[in-house]
Formats: C-alpha cells, sequence, structure tokens
C-alpha cells in the first residue's frame, strides 16, 4: 500500500463472499452490475487462472464501445482476486494505447480485491495500484470513488436477486 | 507465444533443472553468472513468491551501477519461473525509466524460464515477452541471443562447480 499512489474503496456489505465472488468471476453475473449505470457491459470474458484474461466491453450511453483486456495475478477463492491491465493475458507487458474517442492514453492499473466475512456480511475492499502519483490523481478525478461505489451497489442488489 | 514479439533461447544443458533452479533463485548462486562478462552483477535480492521483488543490480566495466526491479509471478520449483519487469514488486504498474547514462527508456519485458528435465541435463527455454514488435526487435539489437547465450554458459560452468 502508498497512500499517494493507490486508491481504495472499503465498505461492509449485507451480502456474503461467496456472492461477491460469484458477481467478479462468472461473466453472466458481472455484466449486470460492473459498469455505473447507464453505461453497460456489453462483452465479458473470464479465464480463471494466473495469467489468464479478464476481458470486458463496455458502452457509452451514445453507443460507443470500449474493449479492455487485463490478466489475472492472484486466484483465491472467496478471498481474494488480483489482476492488472499493465499486462496482456499471458503476462505480455501491455500496450498504453489512446483509446478510441478519447485523447488521454489509458490509465494502467492494478486491481487488489479482498473479501472478509465480517457476520453475514463482507468487508469489501477494492485497491487501485498506480504507477505515479499522476495516475492515481487522474483516476479520482474520473470518479473512481463515485464509480465503483456505485458498481458496488449495483453488485449488491444483483447478487440479492440471486 | 508470438513469434514477432517474443525472444526465445532454448539450448539443451548438460546440468539437471535443481542446479538450474537454485542459480536463479538463490542470490548467493545468480550473482557469477547473471551478467555477460566483463559485465558483474554487484547485488541480488530474491523475494521467491508471487507478487515479490526480483532485485538486480549490474556494474558496467566502467563501473557505472544499474539497478532494476522486477516482480515474480509464477512459480514452479525446478520447472517454470516467471517474472517481469513491467510491474514493481506488489504488482504495482511499473515506470517506464530513462536509465542513467542512457538515452532511452527501459525495456519492459516478461521473462519466462521454462526447465525439462532431458536425460542427465535439462532442457532451457528462455523466452522474453515484449509489448510489441520494436520492443523486440530493440532488443534483439542489443545482443539478446550472444547475452543470454553467454549468462547461460557461464550459469552451466558456474554450477559445475558446486
Amino acid at each position: 500500500m502508498d497512500a499517494k499512489r493507490d486508491l481504495v474503496l472499503e465498505r461492509v456489505v449485507d451480502v456474503p463472499p461467496e456472492l461477491i465472488w460469484k458477481a467478479w468471476t462468472d461473466p453472466k453475473h458481472l455484466t449486470p452490475w460492473f459498469t455505473p449505470d447507464p453505461w453497460k457491459t456489453v462483452g465479458c470474458e473470464i479465464d480463471l487462472r494466473p495469467g489468464g484474461r479478464f476481458h470486458t466491453v463496455m458502452r457509452s450511453p451514445e453507443g460507443q464501445e470500449f474493449p479492455s483486456d487485463g490478466c489475472y495475478l492472484e486466484i483465491v477463492p472467496n478471498r481474494r482476486l488480483i489482476w492488472t491491465s499493465a499486462l496482456e493475458p499471458g503476462y505480455r507487458p501491455a500496450k498504453r494505447t489512446a483509446t478510441p474517442g478519447h485523447e488521454c492514453e489509458e490509465l494502467l492499473f492494478t486491481c487488489v480485491l479482498t473479501l472478509e466475512p465480517q457476520g453475514k456480511g463482507t468487508k469489501y475492499t477494492a485497491t487501485a495500484l498506480h504507477m505515479t502519483e499522476a495516475d492515481a490523481a487522474k483516476h479520482a478525478t474520473m470518479g473512481f470513488h463515485e464509480g465503483w461505489g456505485k458498481c458496488l451497489d449495483q453488485l449488491v442488489a444483483y447478487v440479492k436477486t440471486l
């Protein structure tokens, strides 16, 4: 942890780790909540092993699609999931490419998700590790806390319907 | 594997995987062979776990020192070792920094080392995965095959003294 280069969303939610794990690791259960409304997640592929592919396609309200690829690093069922956009699947260093329609380069980060049982719920901690303080600041400005928080609300509401 | 973005050194050597593994994973046994003579490896720290630090310091014949940090990804004793310079230890995306005294940016790559027993020896395969064809070409021009080949000669000669 590095306070200046990390962004953290930490919250206790009233659903168990097993349901949150399912929502993060099965495309069928990820697409309903992964993108803050009115954005949609319209594609997802998950190869859940170290070095495996984590692929998503987000669609803007205007209909533009933003594919993205990450690489899984650590998988501890129901407890910890780590993936990064700094590597392609198979661990190859990822290119920093400009996203079509955006001027800026893609922001590289590593996501460390930890789930700790707490009563009948879960202490949910999502940490985004960045290269630099500037990247962390940019991610914060892009709405990290609001966006990831809203997604977590969506996740909790969704898994309660399962 | 991607023929255009990967560089591969593959050779059968007459020492067993266990000795090669020792030479790659213990600082005491890594420093004697890791840098092609007359360069020297003058520092090494190894935290042999996924996410752990692989730190080396190379010294040029003129005495200039070049520290570098990588992150271990997969560790299968005596068979497979994967680490990358695209992540810092702890999986944080690595900065591409200019090396002091060099004009160019540091080359990011992932190293996949596989050791397969072959008779009393080992089929040794070291693959460097790059972001782009340009990075692979640059690494080849920097002397990948000669350099890594010479280091392997040094490794084999060294472990025979153990």
